[in-house]
Formats: C-alpha cells, sequence, structure tokens
C-alpha cells in the first residue's frame, strides 16, 4: 500500500482483514499525528450531492450513495476493530440560503433530491432556527437532508492507524520513489495528489483546499447537530460540526503542491461563517490548515487495475472520506480480478484508462 | 528583576551594565522563544502619540517622546552589545483615511502634531499610495509622521536576552510566589500583567491584545516601508512592517487572563488589514496570537521604588517596547535614590503611590 491517507489505510485495514499481509508505506507512518494526508484537513461533511455540484459532480452519484450505504456499517465495524470512536455523526445536513433567490436555488435542488430519491424537506427561516439555533436571523430558508452524514477526518484516521495495527498491518516510512522498488507481488497506490510522481502520466493533480477549525470558548453556544452549508458570494461555505466546534471549508485553488494558507483565504472563510452564524466569533480560532486533493480531469477517481502487479486507488478530489468504504470493495476485488463487480455501481466511470481511451479515440478521429 | 518581558530585560541589561549583580526570574528564562510576554505579541509601532490618542493617553506624550528619542542611540547601544539585530526601523508611519470624515479627523490629528513641535506632511491619495504601492485605491489622504519607528518586536527581545547573557545576568526559571522569598537586596517587579499577585492592591490588570502576522508569499508585493494605520469602523488598524511580512495589530479586550485568540477577533483584523491593503490577501497567514497588557487605571506605567527593597516598573499596557529605555533610565536612578530625576519628564505622573493618594484625598474629601 503506497500511502497512508483515508484511502491507504481504509485498504490496509480492509486488505488485512481479508487475509492479505499488508505494508503501509508513508513518511508519516507512525500514524499518530499530522500527516500530509488531504484527509487530515478535510471538513468530514458526507454527502453524495450538494446545491453547487456541477454535471461532472452528479455523474458520481451513484458512486457517493452506494458509498454513503456502506458508511453506518463501516463505521460501526471499524469501532469493533479498533476500539475506538470512528468520529461518525448522523445527524445529516441543513442547507441554508440568506437570499430570495439562493432559496429558490435551495428549493430547485430539493426537487432534484426528490427526483434522486433522497429524503429532504423544505423549511422556513424559523423552522431552520428551531433546528440550528446559532444560524443567523438573516436565514431566509433551507432544505434538511437528514440521510447525509458526517465524520470527524481525525477521529477517523485514528481509528483507521489503530485498526491497521491490531490486524498486523506493517507500516515504513521511507519514501517510495518508485514502484519497482517495492517487493510486494501486488502494489496498490493511494498516494493522492503525489500519485503522478509514481504512475509518469496519472491524470491526478493538487488542488488546494483551505479549512479553519474554530472552537467553542467557554459562554458561547454549542456547535451545531447537523453539517450548515450556505450559498455566500463566489461559491458555498460548509460548517461541520465536531464535539468541541466546528470545521469552517473550503476553498479550491489550482496552485501546485502549495500548501500555504492565505491571508485573504482565511478571510473569506471567516466572513463567510460568521455571516452564516455570527455568535462563531466568539469561538476560538484554533487551526489554519490546507490540504492537497487529488483531482481527475472528471472528478471522478481511477479505480482498479492498472496491470498485472499495479492497482490504483488515487484521484478521490474532495470526496476521499465519502468514498474510503466503495473504494475498499473495489480494490479488493481488483486484487484478485482484472474487472470487479459491484451491484449497483457503474465501473465504468472510474475505470483507470479511461483518459487513456479518451485521447487514443480523439487521435483516431482525427 | 521579576520578569522577563522587554521592561525586564532592559532593565536587567542596563543594570548589569552599571555593575549590578542581576538575576532574572521568568517561567521562560531561557529566552529562545515564545514567552507569556506582551511584548512577544507586540506590533512594534513605536509612537507617542496616534490619532486615536484618548486625553489620558496624551498625558503620556512627553514621556513617550522622550523614550521615543533614546530609542536610536538604545538599539545602537543593543546591537554592540548583544552583536545581533535590534529590529529597529527607521521609516516613520503613514497614517491614511478611507473616509473624507476619517481625511479631516486626520488633517484635525495634524495640526496637532505641528503643535506638539512634530514634522508631519499632509498627503492626497496618490502621494500615499507613491510611498505605499500596497495601499488600497480607495484611501483617501492622509498624513506621514517621519519621526515615528517601528521595532522587530522578537528581534529586540532576542538581542535583548543575549545582551544580558553576555553581561552575565543570571536566569531562574522558577516561579516567584511572593516578592519575600527572593534573596536579593533589591528587586524590580517586571512582571507585566501577573504583577498584582505580588504586590496585593497593585492597579494593573490584564488587556488582552490579538495580533495577526502575515508573511510576504512567493509573486506578491513586498511589505510596506512605514508602518500603516487607518481608521476602520470601531477603531484603528495597524500594519507594522517586517522584514518579511506584516503584523496586523491589535483588539483590545477586557477579559481577564484569557489569551484565546477569537475567530470574532481575526475576522475583523483581516477584514480590515486587506480594506487597506487588497494584495495582502495573497500573503500567508503565519500567527494568530494574544498578549497581556499591563494596564493601570490611567493609562501610564507606574515606576519608581515601592519600598527600600522593591522598584515598581510595570503597567506599560500599550506601550512596553516604546518606554522600555526611558523605563530603564527611571529604574537605574531609583534604584540609588528615593525619588530619581530625569530631564524633560515629570515624573509625578509616572509615581506608584498616585493610585493610593488619589484614593486617600478622596476619602479625605468625603
Amino acid at each position: 500500500m503506497v500511502g497512508g491517507g483515508v484511502i491507504g489505510l481504509t485498504v490496509a485495514w480492509r486488505a488485512a482483514e481479508a487475509g492479505w499481509r499488508v505494508t503501509v508505506h508513508d513518511p508519516a507512518a507512525d500514524l499518530s499525528g499530522p500527516t500530509a494526508a488531504a484527509a487530515w484537513v478535510a471538513g468530514g461533511m458526507l454527502t453524495p450531492i450538494t446545491e453547487g455540484a456541477t454535471a461532472a459532480e452528479e455523474a458520481g452519484y451513484g458512486l457517493g450513495v452506494a458509498s454513503l450505504r456502506r458508511f453506518p456499517e463501516f463505521a460501526a465495524e471499524l469501532e469493533r476493530a479498533s476500539r475506538l470512536p470512528s468520529g461518525l455523526r448522523p445527524e445529516g445536513s441543513l442547507a441554508v440560503g440568506l437570499t430570495a433567490d439562493d432559496v429558490t436555488e435551495l428549493r430547485l435542488f430539493a426537487d432534484r433530491l426528490a427526483h434522486l430519491g433522497r429524503r429532504c424537506t423544505v423549511l422556513g427561516p424559523a423552522q431552520c432556527r428551531a433546528l440550528e439555533p446559532m444560524l443567523s436571523a438573516r436565514v431566509f430558508g433551507g432544505v434538511e437532508i437528514p440521510g447525509d452524514l458526517a465524520v470527524d477526518n481525525r477521529a477517523l484516521l485514528g481509528a483507521l492507524g489503530e485498526a491497521c495495527r491490531r490486524r498486523g498491518v506493517a507500516m515504513d516510512s521511507r519514501a517510495v520513489t518508485e514502484l519497482a522498488e517495492l517487493t510486494a507481488d501486488q502494489v496498490v497506490l493511494a498516494a493522492g495528489a503525489w500519485s503522478s510522481a509514481l504512475v509518469p502520466g496519472l491524470p491526478v493533480r493538487p488542488v488546494k483546499g483551505e479549512i479553519l477549525r474554530l472552537r467553542r470558548s467557554p459562554g458561547t453556544p454549542p456547535p451545531t447537530s447537523r453539517t450548515i452549508r450556505a450559498a455566500v458570494p463566489g461559491g458555498h461555505v460548509y460548517l461541520v460540526p465536531r464535539h468541541d466546534g466546528v470545521v469552517v471549508g473550503a476553498t479550491q485553488q489550482d496552485v501546485g503542491f502549495d500548501t500555504e494558507v492565505t491571508a485573504g483565504s482565511v478571510a473569506r472563510l471567516l466572513a463567510d461563517a460568521l455571516t452564516v452564524m455570527p455568535e462563531l466569533g466568539g469561538y476560538a480560532m484554533a487551526e489554519a490548515g490546507a490540504g492537497l486533493r487529488p483531482m481527475t480531469p472528471d472528478g471522478l477517481p481511477l479505480l482498479g487495475r492498472l496491470n498485472d502487479r499495479v492497482v490504483l486507488a488515487v484521484g478521490h478530489g474532495r470526496n476521499g472520506l465519502l468514498l474510503a468504504p466503495i473504494t475498499a470493495d473495489l480494490v479488493l476485488g481488483a486484487l484478485l480480478a482484472a474487472e470487479p463487480v459491484l451491484a449497483g455501481v457503474d465501473i465504468a466511470l472510474v475505470r483507470p484508462n479511461r483518459f487513456s481511451e479518451i485521447a487514443a479515440n480523439a487521435r483516431i478521429a482525427t
């Protein structure tokens, strides 16, 4: 296993459970603190579709739903295996709008959710504030989506690391500079944004995401129980609850491997968060961080066998946490067969060679 | 010497130079990193008066000017003694306004400065931006004050610590819980906001100040050369240059010994800073910190002899860095005499017993 982020650890734990002898290669292989993994700074919102979703993101809806359905049992098994909390929160999410236009958008989004068969409820401002009292009086309406989940990303990573240890997964912190140097029969590549350094031409590149962690101070109201999403100028802000505060996310910046948190990003995230929930101003500014999301051209991961020896589990973009359970199922299938089958999931969408085929077809056409 | 902040270290160094055998008692006595001292998170603007000064603050003008005049020679001697940079910056400050009302206020402030005999120049918007190109196009006018100074607070503390070491000042990191336990012939109390724990009834209390440190990123313009001050809703924001960025300050919060940096304060400081200089948005958010300014009821320090054994050097509020040189002169005088005399300074303003006298007089009057 090359990579000890949420994908690498999930696959390693599941593979070890299935009887494989597994070594995780990651520079942060002690797994006890901050890592370079994108999941370390994630918000932890687990939703297969948001009101801001692009058409490309909607293409992954089926995959996301299939993984979301697996999550409760996945988390329960992880807690049994690790004897640690998984960090899963079942309260769902509440999308809110602060203008009439935004609330109209939310109603269209509710129609779309209903069409997809998901439960949701359109709410007026008073109903929104009854559910989440910290919301601003400026909130104009919202949509509650009870089926969404959220997870404390660091609790989950901690539990995964412990589950791996208990299953005898070996950890190796030496840098892997090429896959050929590994002696394993089978290699799973899950090195996130760094994966293309190990498989030249792999269409995965880093997209920086910045988040803030705000911690409740004495005398301030408790954090929300639901994940809150709100339309703001230039995008959406989300507030994902933790037991002791909220995570505010997230920016998206196409700036290579730079992980600096800029003053402008912090200013925007804070201004947006305080617009939605003014009382968060009394929370402590606990952390500002940046991670590198491994992004593919179509926003969907590359999952499956690359060659006789290498299986890919890369390119999860912003959905690494959500897609971890189904990724493990797919990769375990791929370790045993060339073309795994998974009920209800269109595997073709995530086939590792889809971009080279597109490129080849384009060449034939011209 | 009880306290190893800017006052404690300055007095310790100067006293050791004058032949005293000195021990500094401070929990952070290794002096090589962050300390609880208010000076550790200071902006470092050295000005005896600002456009937002209250009447009480203006009363300390003479003291501030006397210390400001000492600063260049003080810094030069410190550099010779420590062989380290003192962090002094001679470029002065530029006060700017973003509205016609603010610029009118600045013109009145310029009149006041002229009346006090200080050099200053009223500037139009283009002139302001010619001096400091990062200023927003919204700047409506300003006043340049070339006689102000600024200092890199951490460089200064580092140089003071090294100067003390080279002069043989001893460091003791054990907590001092009462002055009686010290064996020295003479005790100088310079424990900032914590001083009243050692002298019951001392009218010094903590006022929290929060600052941000923004660091220049590749591809962004260099920091200003002058300290920039601007009127903003609810007060003033200041931007003090460092070689690699700027310090943005500062809030004032009367919340006891709490040093948590709140999300609301960071939001406000960033919003204000980016209003004055939008391009700072590309700088990295390097640090958000809080310090406890030791404040007295009239905003002026308590300097001089308390009794046969104890000399006070406390209560410098927001002006500890500015007043360090003159404080050392006064304390060295007080160590040798009951009532030191200092040319051009009204010692009565800072007499340690002025509040108990006021209280006694009030009792007599009633």
